[in-house]
């Protein structure tokens, strides 16, 4: 069942990461990233100097639908512009820049951005153009270096790729979907129920001569009420169990 | 710092979940989802009857280098015939089917697939046709539904985006890349080298008169000391803050 994480489509006016798009080279990969941020909640996109101005005709179809995005998606001169309004600020590299800054995972980030949050603070994430990443002057810029702990052998992440992995793991530091949720909207039998599919099929096979010795009686038993009892059936599988035993007994 | 998962390129022969399209429409598609595995180091991927045939001259040039998964993938007639080595299946769907079968998020779902390839067991996640997804026969073939939550309001996932995040959640079970790496490649700065700091800097400023009042002179040393001491210097930048202040006294 799909649960409505926190913070919902159009709800841009709630603390959220700015996602900061930095010299973003096609208006393709700008409509791509408006979808990857709303389908876990984020509206709140900024452009630092996108390559082909803005409003960019490519973005639109690329969005597939998340056009509230890319309606509110605001441009920014410089990267520092960008980001004036955030107390927290992770540059997004896949290289390993030797810069004298801490690095995290999105994990670990999530919770920072998290913490942030609910002290009323907006945090931000910075992402590269397309082609080259960020310079070292765009990472200057922030805190702390945020990294996807990719394939060192085959690490290709594209922009709306890396926004995509990073929401989510927003998303879900406060999403409250459980993590399991059981099977059977009318309800697991209940063991009287499972007992009575136990006694029945047991009662069958007594007249079918399936237990032949009395030795092996109390194992075979066993065994049969382990199965049953381990399956976790619903109450409409134990009814449909109990078809299945009349039917073949018939 | 990109650090390399357990399962890399290449590493087909070692136990990790098979990646199963069922009916998948555009070889482009197909492309994304090997170069989304890739990212994460999977590489079984497996397609039942792609609408278009195979091997599809579209996928790639979309799977931007991660030809070793289309080179490796095979295809099958059925959803029964492509997990039949497996032991635990997965179903991706998005709507409620209301279906008799547990439904797990991405991370319970990973967490399942590792226990299960720690007893040298083969998980699979089925996905759909981009355009209507997995039918219930589809699902039928699945032990538990695999839901990712996205924003209820607007839940737009692409099959290479939901192939990305459920890979992403398998790669970093079992990642060892520390969530937080301390910058300083040079080393902090131990509490001596602060220390030296803060008595430069403070005998700097009494030379100025900057502790105009005996009466702050305590609070204002104090500040002095909290502001350096928690700043998490490492050991160059605090010869860059001598060189500063030393700059500043000339």
């Amino acid at each position: 069942m799909v649960r409505p994480p926190k913070s919902k489509a159009g709800a841009s006016n709630q603390l959220q990461p700015a996602m900061v798009l930095v010299r973003p080279q096609l208006g393709e990969n700008i409509g791509k990233t408006a979808r990857a941020m709303l389908n876990f909640g984020l509206t709140d996109m900024r452009l630092v100097v996108p390559r082909d101005g803005w409003p960019n005709p490519a973005a639109g179809p690329a969005a597939s639908g998340a056009d509230i995005v890319l309606q509110n998606a605001r441009i920014f001169d410089t990267v520092e512009d960008a980001v004036a309004d955030c107390t927290l600020v992770f540059a997004t590299t896949v290289r390993n820049r030797d810069m004298p800054k801490p690095t995290v995972t999105p994990r670990s980030a999530s919770m920072q951005m998290q913490q942030k949050i609910s002290l009323s603070e907006r945090p931000a994430i910075l992402f590269g153009p397309e082609r080259s990443g960020l310079t070292n002057d765009d990472v200057a810029c922030a805190d702390t270096v945020l990294t996807v702990p990719v394939n060192a052998a085959f690490g290709s992440l594209n922009l709306a790729q890396a926004v995509i992995l990073i929401a989510y793991e927003f998303s879900i530091q406060n999403d409250d979907t459980p993590s399991f949720q059981p099977a059977y909207p009318d309800g697991q039998a209940d063991k009287a129920q499972v007992q009575g599919l136990i006694n029945h099929l047991v009662g069958e096979l007594e007249q079918t001569g399936f237990f032949r010795s009395e030795d092996r009686r109390t194992n075979q038993k066993r065994s049969i009420a382990n199965l049953i009892h381990s399956a976790g059936l619903s109450q409409q599988e134990v009814q449909t169990w109990r078809g299945i035993v009349k039917a073949l007994t018939r």
